[in-house]
């Protein structure tokens, strides 16, 4: 089974650690794919860098031309998880959404630590549209940006865990989610000091692509996630028209 | 005061029947700008269409180099308010949530009827994320594209109204908003025979932007819609990278 | 465009105050008739004054002979929007669902800051039964009765101000409400000490109002709102009965 | 005990009507007194009738001077109690709630079928506001008015039972609760036919008040339903000021 | 009237205060029996427990082989009701249901205060499944056991009445439930020290039981809960096929 | 890998077609263990059925000495996931909700369809307390018992997929789940004839429990599923009470 993993920013550093967490987290037998776009933000922290990197990926997608079982992406709250799933036949799966499902099957609610307050608003949406806020307990918002995380990873383990230690005492969160891709390795330290069970975007949704393709099942195409009809589209995908300059 | 209307798709027949129905229905001494992206779809009917669109508008807000008071989003169920609200300080009004904020002022219940089923789950999710969806009774399609409204009106207008009147009486609505751009000039075909108001998107996004100019607000900077941070962003604004052929 | 303002007290010093603010946001052109009811309470704060000022602004409509465009109510929380709505075929808006169209279009969430503790139930319910509590981070009340706020304006600022910091930090509310007639002017400071907008209510009908009246609809008087069917009401409208003690 | 049961309208039968429903429910050793407001419509159908009718039923609690135990408000969907719940400090049914009260505790869902379409949005709001609109399958309307169902008593069997049916058959309701006073009697009808409970609200009303009596408790006073502050209220109780003529 | 009241427990000391409480509350006329489980845990604290304890009680109910007019089921949160609804005809009634339905009637919104932080879950999932969540502003645990609660009166009263504190400072309740069968007599200290109502469970079951059996009511048995279709159960009751060692 | 698939009925057949679907979905490497507990019903379609089967589900899981790495729990809408999560550290998946979270992954809605009508409650509750019925469209029953489906397969076939289909054409679900374990095989039918995938609860609860293994998460421990506290339990696991007659 092959699975694409695509980090919907353009930091190498950020595909390279997106990479590990996946092939780490992947059954043996599984060969993962770590790629990102060729246009877009080096981290994604907006609306903004969140709709620009969901049409980086789509424009990867449809350019990649080796075939895969799943794709899996992995931004935590970005836009663009409908999208793909219409212009492609495999399993999709959103690691923000990932995340909720396995931490839905492992407590009775969870909470979201993730980086800036303004991030909480995307991954609010998110869950809410995937139909997974329910058990919900918070998202929370650590004060870091993706950046700093990636800049300062003792300064970050310090203000997750307190983040942590909030919802699971204030808003009685059973299971915490790491919302963002660059926080992986935390868990192993959450677990560990306030003993409750961690989940990675990223490997859980590679097991959950796993579990899908392993189904034997593919996105529903008889309404919402049909292909794109056929119409004129000036310039898509962009890649193929951007100036060289533009690389 | 001057509004910039903006088509997210790159017809520009649409672009100039959307710029009549904002003229008409702006106050004396309101100029209209009706404007169109570089790039993306002539017609949007998917997630895929929407999220190019969303990225093209942008790119257009972030290249528009004149002074303005506020921003209409002319897409019904289209993404990118949120970003365009990031980018720019003056209101932006989406003309969905502009057709549904309408409807609550003058109806305890409103349907929406729109094109095709498949672009229903776009409408229902924005009108959620608004905070507008429990007034809403249904989102009903009518089952032909916006490029199918666009070439046989008259087919069209049937269809609509035929919706529209299930949606009064199976529904229970109590107005009627019309969930596509090209379905203006139908409002007078539907009241007239069903006896329900009819809001128009486009003009109601003109006159709730008038509204909110004039009460001297802008959009709330403070958290999740502040300015994106200053970043590195490859190839952005894309219009920028085009190479001459795009064009 | 004459534009019917209702202060739903008895207060003559509190309609002047609602005159002048609906004035100074008015377009140019549009006229502004600020009444109060014959009867009832000076200040609204409970269930049995807000039943009380439904039944004395209704008579007041049904008794105003003068032809106008719209009706503002100018209570916030207050019961009654419904009843004139059906008395009357111009659009009738609230300024409490007012604020919180307004507040949506410019912030992803708003609280609003009220006078008593004991006025917080009647504008949750109000919000609820118009579809737009989902975006309301929270109702505060600051403490003080309508008639302290307007005794002791300064004061009042001082507790109002408090209060909106709690709902900024606290409920990450992103817009402010001031949910209290007596509170214009309370605007300006707020937003100088908290950097968000603030939505006065009165300001905000009178805009909303001039809007759909500027789109040329009406309340739909298709079911819910259709005028009352005739027969037999006993001392109705109750100010025709009343003795001349009661004036 | 004795237990107040207040006829909201002005119709003597039918306060006539609603005393004997109440008498024949209520427990041996429980009196009941069943009267009726000196002014307001007749029958209630729609929001402006309902507003005058919950402060004619506040002006009558105001006045009343005997001593009770308990008041049941007799209107299905009325509004007005949540004043006389300020006024007074004993308990407060309304019978709309205590219907649903009722069939909750017997089935699983439950359906209202009241008279006139219009009312629906009444009803859909009372049960709402409190809390007891998620185990309620649907609110059927069988188009007939209070004063036809008065009038034609064995059209209005037909046409509610009709409606039940559709409740239980489409809207998968197991306990039918009939919406409006004037439907008394309906109940066995509707039992025989189609094998499910009928809660007659006034009936429910007047044994839960019985219940929250026995049980030695009162209104919570502690915030919302605390008494109104002493202030000037201009012709309050209306009923004192009312000409001869009015009587 | 005789109504069953069971202990979900083996406690002989607790169905012995069951029964005081339910008698002191019952009405003049009606006969309480309050019985226990011949198996099960002697405090039920987590679902393990609840659910062997809605086992032996409807195991008890099919072999109560005298006749009776209700069923009052005494444990606060736990599984079963549905279950007994299934196979008695006359009305059951929950007493965490039964103390929701009853604060309701007497104010805006109520708390519970339960036991250990554990079983806050179970008590929001009847709330919720009974549709009666909605008007529930917080399940506070006093993190005492029900056996602590037992073993030393005085320690729990100052626990709860603490955490009923809480609750009406901080979520606005405005009656308390007491959420907990050994918490019988905290009513008179937290009125006292608090100003609000205070609901206990099993004498709200009862008063509410005696209503429901006065209307001549009983479950709808039109589908969920209709008797179980005849079939194969492999030792069931059973208590008749428990060996002596068990009893 | 060892999962234990856990039949909730007492029937061999049902054990033997759960654990021939179980094999077929599990990973090369993944062992399956089907078993089926000493006591209860032959088949579950009530709430009396699906308590006493969760208390013999947790006996057997109590009373079962082989080592494993998850529990699968193959009752469609059976009570029980909580009280095993309790009383186990590896991950327990119910099939009901693993379908549920499945369906979600590949579609933007789903349906249920299960036997009979009165088997809806209990599916609707499941999916509820999990937090997963947002993007359930509706829950249908084809009519036919669980031992219908199993005495005569192509009727079944034919109920089912006619229910299928309006859960499709009328609730818009692009997903079906099968809501009952004999409904296995019945798959390759509807998606033949409707273009929908289906999911198989038995299948989908295999690959999502191999998913949170390959993770390394187990249940959080931290409060609602902690192990219960000792106490004295009469006769419990039950199992070791019973009589030689009851085996």
């Amino acid at each position: 089974m092959k699975i694409v993993v695509i980090n919907p920013n353009t930091s190498r550093s950020m595909t390279a650690a997106i990479a590990e967490t996946a092939r780490r987290a992947a059954s043996p037998g599984t060969e993962v794919v770590a790629v990102q776009p060729a246009y877009g933000p080096e981290a994604i922290d907006c609306a903004m860098e969140s709709h620009l990197s969901a049409v980086a990926v789509m424009d990867l997608v449809l350019t990649f031309d080796e075939p895969y079982d799943a794709v899996v992406l992995a931004g935590f709250g970005e836009h663009g998880r409908e999208g793909v799933q219409e212009i492609v036949d495999v399993p999709v799966l959103d690691i923000a959404e990932s995340s909720a499902h396995v931490a839905q099957m492992i407590g009775r609610s969870y909470s979201v630590v993730t980086t800036l307050r303004r991030s909480v608003a995307a991954i609010e949406d998110r869950l809410r549209l995937a139909g997974l806020a329910d058990r919900c307990a918070s998202v929370r918002a650590c004060g870091l940006s993706t950046l700093d995380v990636d800049r300062d990873p003792a300064a970050a383990t310090e203000a997750v865990v307190a983040e942590a230690e909030r919802a699971v005492r204030d808003d009685h969160a059973e299971v915490i989610c790491l919302g963002c891709g660059g926080m992986a390795g935390l868990d192993a330290a959450i677990t560990a000091r306030l003993g409750v069970p961690v989940v990675d975007g990223v490997a859980a949704g590679v097991r959950l692509a796993e579990a899908v393709v392993g189904l034997g099942l593919r996105t529903s195409k008889v309404c919402t996630y049909a292909p794109p009809e056929p119409k004129e589209i000036r310039a898509w995908p962009l890649s193929r028209y951007l100036t060289t300059a533009a690389r």
